[in-house]
């Protein structure tokens, strides 16, 4: 019955928390650019308000970069850590925008109504879902449920480099007894998710280093060595025919999937030809025996990111350079070993040098992929409030990115993470004309206040 | 007894000989770029006036770019042609140079007296050789030898744009018996040499498009298909284990060395191991059943001159690439048609592509080899004045490179060329600090005083 007038008030109040959250989008707090470096404080000092408006301690914490957003609510009954980030990506190409990306706005579309800005989706709506979820339990309770702790980053998109030193420094003010982090979307822009895997990332620069200098092919083309060639006829052995990681020892440790979570991801039904046909792509490109969840989900993967070499101007040059390189990045599941993973590449890729070149190997680095452990009580309540709100099942998903700051959580704060968000695939996080559906700030909303009601 | 006496001259002239190089060498004729046009027109005018002197009917003829320097003497007997050009390369990275480049000056070395200033080598060091031989042999003889044309070009460094449409026009004005081309080297900076076969070019640009966009790999990969794993695959198959290139058809047309030339080649005792070692290689690269000549002059051969996709930047991004691009290139010796090479790699690249990607070709074009023919008496005269000056033999060689004036004239004029030249490998003609020995110079006057004596 509450509950239900928390809803009420969150649907009655669905203008006023639209133009809060069109307020906070007005504030350019594009961490990465240092001319911005004012308007990323006082996005922290907008939210610091907020929450204390609403009766949280709150306050801004300084670091060496942009300030942290930490904030208190309740002293007894179950402790749940939020966290969103205030900071916003750079929004160029300005010529690509159709509106001004921080004179926001909400617009008809022919898919709803959207919340146009940068910053709308990622992460600034999704952050506010939470405290407008907060707002309208005040309003109907009096006061908040058990123990919150707000934490809201200002340099998630420039790196966190403040990140895990405050986490250490501060480990007893914001450990709980689990972390809520509103930074992802729904799955297929409809069904509700909770992210249970994320994969890790291992990468590194290679060169391959021939002659002293660039040579020209008229004088030394057919004696000398290529470097590119060299390049390309390794790289071009990375997968084998049917699509696998051809690196000796690279699954070494990967898991199969638990059948439970095998048949829960069958029954998503993953369109993956809509998935690839938004793209003009047709044909799944991982390990040819398995399905294209567990492509892109659980199971490891190899790509170049990136190759250069030669000439690669305007017109023509024969020339033969001297070295050729390749940025190289695998995606990491559970049981992976990311430096195992590097040294495996490494090994595999030297002896097919021939005796002229070397190999160098620079900026590697890797990060393990993480897993949570959903038999903690907390995952099954999400997953039934989730349930209620969307009148679809809520999904246990996987997800191929990398996003950090759930392994951090574990790692320096030793708690797990819910990573539950309400973003669509189509909301051009990080591109121009940025939008969030206001379906989706609305339902996120109503969202987290059954979360809170279930989990409290 | 008079060859002596010209010989002599030129011994004794050296110093003013020098001077006059050195005179126009402080003209900085770049011909790419517009700043200097004023200065090409200046050394046109130079070239016009010194050969007027020496009694040449001298004119500068205007282009739609630099002008050309014609020149003629003569009415009878037998009838050359020389080419040169007068333009030289831009002088960047100025700051690598240890001296002006356009204030040249004889320098005392380790290896001897070297004229170093831009253009030394290539090409007003050379051209001066022809005109310093024709200057001793008036002085002794008070005329110069039978027909003599001098073509001087002022574009050969910004690809010659204006050549073939002079060459069209003025055809019955340049036609000669033969043409005396003076812009290549000694073989081995030893031995004076002819080039006999010129490799041709064939080349293009080849894209690979996957998705319309680029895309995440965080999101995407592993399932979508990445295309610089698919260019990398199949350029990575463009030789097979034997060094040969593996695409269908490219060795047709190619003939085997004549046993004349293959035995001239061995007894040149090419130190291929010194050559290699000179830029820090060491194994031939090429045909694993060739020797080293062969694989620089005889047989065609593939580069990938430059590839790029992705991200190339500092740091890392975890992108999978729309696109992935290749600059590829093939040197042709006689028999290979450019069309049908290019055809044939198109042929071979594109059913290798997998249902979900394309390629373009760009830029495809080529020119055929070229091969002199030696039977023309004016060679084994040249061969044998050139084996008296330089007390060695005198070889025929090929060159890996493309010399496009040579077969222009046998194209446009329908007459054979033989490139004679003095420069050496360590002359850094297109880099800092190009110069030219003063022994190249010196003996390089002396070989086509010695060359005019026995051709006309």
């Amino acid at each position: 019955m509450t509950l239900q007038s928390v809803l009420d008030t969150i649907d009655r109040d669905l203008p006023q928390a639209t133009e809060r959250l069109l307020d906070l989008l007005r504030i350019p707090s594009i961490s990465t650019d240092p001319a911005f470096k004012g308007d990323c404080d006082r996005a922290a000092d907008w939210l610091v308000a907020d929450l204390a408006e609403l009766g949280f301690d709150a306050r801004k914490a300084v670091t060496p970069g942009h300030p942290m957003v930490v904030a208190h609510s309740g002293t007894e009954g179950p402790h749940v850590l939020f966290y969103g980030h205030y900071d916003v990506q750079p929004v160029d190409p300005l010529s690509l925008w159709d509106r001004d990306p921080f004179d926001p706005q909400v617009e008809e579309t022919a898919k709803g109504r959207v919340i146009r800005g940068r910053g709308s989706s990622d992460d600034k709506g999704q952050l506010m879902t939470f405290i407008e979820a907060c707002r309208a339990w005040k309003a109907v309770h009096g006061t908040l449920p058990g123990r919150i702790t707000i934490f809201l980053e200002g340099e998630e998109e420039s790196g966190s480099p403040s990140l895990i030193p405050f986490m250490k420094e501060n480990a007893d003010e914001l450990r709980a007894d689990i972390a809520l982090i509103c930074d992802t979307g729904l799955f297929e822009s409809r069904t509700p998710a909770i992210v249970t895997m994320l994969r890790g990332l291992a990468k590194c620069e290679v060169t391959v280093h021939a002659a002293n200098k660039d040579l020209h092919s008229g004088m030394f083309g057919g004696l000398a060595i290529n470097p590119i060639r060299v390049l390309t006829r390794i790289l071009g052995g990375l997968h084998d025919d049917t699509g696998a990681v051809a690196v000796p020892g690279f699954y070494d440790g990967v898991k199969e999937l638990p059948d439970a979570m095998r048949q829960q991801w069958q029954a998503l039904a993953f369109d993956h030809a809509s998935f690839l046909g938004d793209v003009d792509l047709s044909v799944p490109a991982g390990e040819q025996d398995r399905t294209p969840l567990e492509m892109i989900w659980s199971r490891p993967t190899a790509e170049i990111n990136g190759i250069w070499g030669g000439y690669t101007g305007a017109g023509f040059k024969t020339v033969l350079p001297a070295d050729a390189h390749a940025k190289i990045s695998f995606r990491l599941v559970p049981g992976q070993d990311p430096d195992a993973v590097m040294a495996a590449f490494e090994a595999w890729f030297t002896p097919q040098l021939p005796a002229d070149c070397a190999a160098e190997f620079k900026d590697v680095n890797g990060s393990p992929a993480g897993e949570m452990q959903i038999s903690h009580p907390a995952f099954e309540k999400a997953r039934l409030a989730l349930s209620d709100e969307w009148e679809v099942p809520a999904a246990y998903v996987g997800c191929g990115g990398s996003i950090p700051i759930a392994g951090y959580f574990q790692t320096y704060l030793g708690m797990d993470a819910m990573l539950i968000g309400f973003g669509k695939d189509d909301d051009q996080i990080h591109s121009p004309n940025e939008k969030y559906d206001l379906d989706s700030f609305h339902k996120g909303i109503r969202s987290w206040a059954r979360i809170l009601d279930r989990l409290m």
